[in-house]
Formats: C-alpha cells, structure tokens, sequence
C-alpha cells in the first residue's frame, strides 16, 4: 500500500494564513506593523526570485516589506553599516540577508552582526546555541517547518526513533535539538556512517537533508515509516529529493514529496520568525 | 576477559603537564601569564572546595590566580558589574563563575554576561553556537575530557556508532557535537527512550552522562565497547557511576571507573582552556 503523501503546500498555506491572522492582532494590540528587512546584493538571478516570493509573502502577511537591494561592488564596510542601522531600526523586526553574498564578502562576518533578536534565519551562532540550549530564541526555518509538517500530521515523536541523515548547520543540526526537545531518541547520519540503510532503517521518523538525489533507498526505511525529503536536487529530469520516491512511497507510511514538500514550509516559517522577533523585541 | 581500565587521572596529569608547557611557552613569547578569574559567591562548602582545587591547578600550570569571593548577599547589580570589570580586564584570560549562585541571583543572566572569548566553562548561548557550528571558541570542560581521554587510547571514533545517554546542556548536548566532528554516528538517548538497553547495545563508543546509579547495565552493553561513565552520584555506599562497573567491565572492551574516570579530565580542560582563551584573545 502506498504511503499517505505529505501534502507541503496545503500545511503552508494554513501556516501563513494563521501568521496573517496573528500579524493582524499584534498590529492592533501594538499599534505596529511587524517588517522583514530583506538585503539583496548583486544581480545573482536565483537570489532574486527567492528574495522577491519572500517579500511577496510578507506583503500578504500583513508583515511591512522593507527591502533593499545593494549593487554588487558594496563594500565590506558599507554593508556592515548597513546591517548595523537595520539592528538598531524599531520598524525592523527580522533582518534577511540574502545567501550567497559576492565573493569579496565576509558573509560569516555579515550574518553573526545580525542582532539575534533579529536573526529569522536562525544562522547566526546565538541562535544556534539558544536552540541548543533550549531557551527562547528564532529557530531555523527549514527544521522548524519540518516539525510543523510532522505536527500536522500527529506524528508521535516522544519516544520515536529519529534519524537524521545530514548534518548541516541548517537543517540538520537544528533538527537534532527540535527532535530532542520532543523527547524523540535521535541519530544523526553522515557520509562516514559506516551502513546508511541499516541505520536508517530504525527510524520511526526518517529525515533526509543531504543533497544526494535518491539516496535513501526502499531498503533504508522501515514499513510504515515517516519519510521527510529535505533534498532539492536540481537534475536534467527536473528536481529530485534526498529520497528515491517512487521506491519508497511503497514502504513507507507518510511520504513528502520533492517539490510541494518541506519546499514551501520555508518561507511560511520565516513569517512566522518575523512575527515572533516583532513579539520578542518587545518582551511579548 | 575484563575491560582495560581507562586511567583518567594519569590522563589529566599529562594533559596538566602539556598545558603548564604550552602556557610557558605563551608567557615567555608575549610576556603575559594566562589568567583565571575565579568567582565564588557565598560560603557553600562543596563550591569552595570545588573553586580551591581549580585555583590550586591554575597556579601548579603558570596560570595567574585571580580569584574573588563575594558574600552570599551580594546583590544582582554588583554581581553584574564585577562580570563586566573581568570581562574588560586584559589580564583575565577566563573567567568561571562557580554555580550554584545563592537563590535571589539569576544564574542564567549573570553566566551570559561572560564574553564568550572568555567563557572557560563553555556555557553561554555562544560558545554553545560555536560548538554546534564547529568555529573556533570555548568548548566546555567535561565533554571535552571525555573526547581526550577516547584519543589517548586512540579509539576510533569516524564511522563509529556512538551512543550518548543523557541530553543535558553540560554534557550530552556538547557530546553530540563533538563526536559529529569526529565522524562518528551518533545517538542521543534519554528517559523517554523506548528500549534504553537496545539502543546502548549498537554503541561502540558508549557514554552515559544522565546522573542514574548503575542506570547502565551489562545488557546494555555490546561486548568489546568503549564505556564512558560522566556520572558521579553521591551515595551513602560512596560515590558510583551511572555505569554498573563491576558488571559492565567483564562485557566491554575499555571503561572509566568513577571516581578515577572522567572527574579528573575536567579541571586539566580547564586550564587547557584558560589557554585557549588567552590566546583567541590575542588572535592566536
């Protein structure tokens, strides 16, 4: 029997609708509008769009779209200034800056300036460790949309084996402390791991977030298994996840697919981030 | 055949030695002498035992002791202040704040005042960011004795399954990070753990870090393992391990005893980082 599918796009959806809704009540109750500060430098076409659907999203948020775009020769110091004047502004709740930056960049340097009450990607290292330490703080979009999906779907996490293939800093490493924080057993998975399938295939809730196309394989999930395909891999055939679906849509329980999966739970998240530093920075 | 017991005393006395060279060779090169800025607020017995044995270290390895201790009434504010004055000192290389500080203070507040370039202990939300992004900066003490004391015996850790029992922000959530830069595959497990014994069982690198009495018993154990045991549990037979030594050292391969174990590593990666500190202070 074939795998319930995880329908990604319906979940955001409600999401955003439920951030639009809230937005409307911060903003009567405060008297003010939360706003996104997205940085834009260059003219790297992907970054483009990905900046410009964000700030679309802001708009039907209710969230102020307050954006800049800076030409690609900005200067190091430039946009440091201006990473500094967003950090002190009262109408900017969330600073985004756009990834990746020109090559004469320090972009490490330019995301850990982000006031971290601030930071709605969850990059920068205070975030990071609030997560890990579980104090209140913005998470990381993506792991936090993965959560969302899997509540959503009234996955169990307490007690359920987790497995984590991946480790980066954004995606999997956060999901190691989300999934912790749910009392699931987790494990984390790389390409060092000495037998993937086997490992693997303990999991109640399975993750993929490693950028393999078709890595996870039918022989590397349990029956009846929640499979969440973080991957996005771009091939010739079109884009293609972490996960072999046509394989494992035969095993598993609940399936995302790759697209309309984890995909659109990003930038639901991130108005929501918007929303909880808007809150956080006045003490709510 | 029973386990090779891991000597952590003898390791810490030679990681001690290492860090007393290494900081005479840092004080002859910039004429400074690291230093350690101990606080111990109020008169509890343990603590000033605990702040007397790190200072005594200090001095045996060329650090200076720079020690203060403050009444038990000491208030938040003056408190605050004395954080801020070591922090801005350039002769305080680290700074520790003893905990427990008397109820009335806040522990969490006061801990992250502490630059985290001068953080010794590892705990603030930074240098738990950094750890968990894998940048430089201060890594807490106990976990990183415990990754001293695999090496000495050169245990293989890449590919390895390394299993942790506990999740605590001073030891399991540390290890995980540590052990992932090491390529091992990790496991974190914890109370809600649905079969604590199976899941211990995959480990070949076992480390229990949850503060149970002899929660970890030769079932749980695979033969050949590598046990390390963070627990120290005051009993009224003495002080036991969250390991049940004298059966699981006829299933594993090695294993710490406690006392005699890990306890020792904890201090000597005090002053390693105290070292540390001094250094990325100065950019080296």
């Amino acid at each position: 029997m074939a795998a319930t599918l995880i329908d990604g796009r319906a979940v955001a959806q409600r999401v955003r609708e439920q951030v639009a809704a809230d937005v409307a009540v911060f903003t009567a109750e405060t008297g003010d509008q939360p706003g996104l500060a997205t940085v834009l430098v260059g003219d790297d076409p992907a970054s483009a769009v990905y900046v410009a659907n964000k700030r679309r999203a802001c708009v039907a948020a209710g969230i102020a779209d307050l954006h800049a775009h800076l030409p690609a020769d900005v200067s190091q110091d430039e946009l440091v200034a201006h990473i500094q004047k967003l950090n002190a502004d009262p109408q900017v709740s969330g600073i985004l800056l756009q990834l990746p930056v020109p090559a004469h960049l320090d972009a490490n340097l330019l995301v850990e300036l982000i006031s971290p009450d601030k930071d709605v990607d969850g990059l920068t290292a205070v975030s990071a460790g609030r997560l890990a330490q579980g104090v209140p703080g913005l998470r990381p979009c993506t792991p936090s949309g993965v959560i969302e999906l899997l509540d959503h779907h009234d996955v169990e996490l307490q007690g359920a084996e987790a497995v984590i293939v991946g480790r980066s800093d954004l995606v999997g490493k956060p999901l190691i402390h989300l999934l912790l924080q749910r009392n699931a057993t987790v494990t984390v998975c790389h390409s060092r791991t000495r037998d993937l399938p086997a490992v693997a295939r303990r999991a109640d809730v399975l993750v993929a977030a490693v950028g393999v196309p078709r890595l996870i394989g039918a022989d590397a999930v349990k029956p009846g298994a929640t499979v969440i395909d973080v991957g996005i891999n771009r091939l010739e055939e079109g884009l293609v996840g972490d996960v072999d679906f046509d394989a494992v849509r035969e095993v598993a329980g609940l399936i995302t697919p790759v697209p309309g999966g984890v995909g659109p739970m990003t930038i639901a998240l991130l108005l929501r981030n918007t929303l909880t530093a808007a809150r956080l920075q006045r003490g709510l």
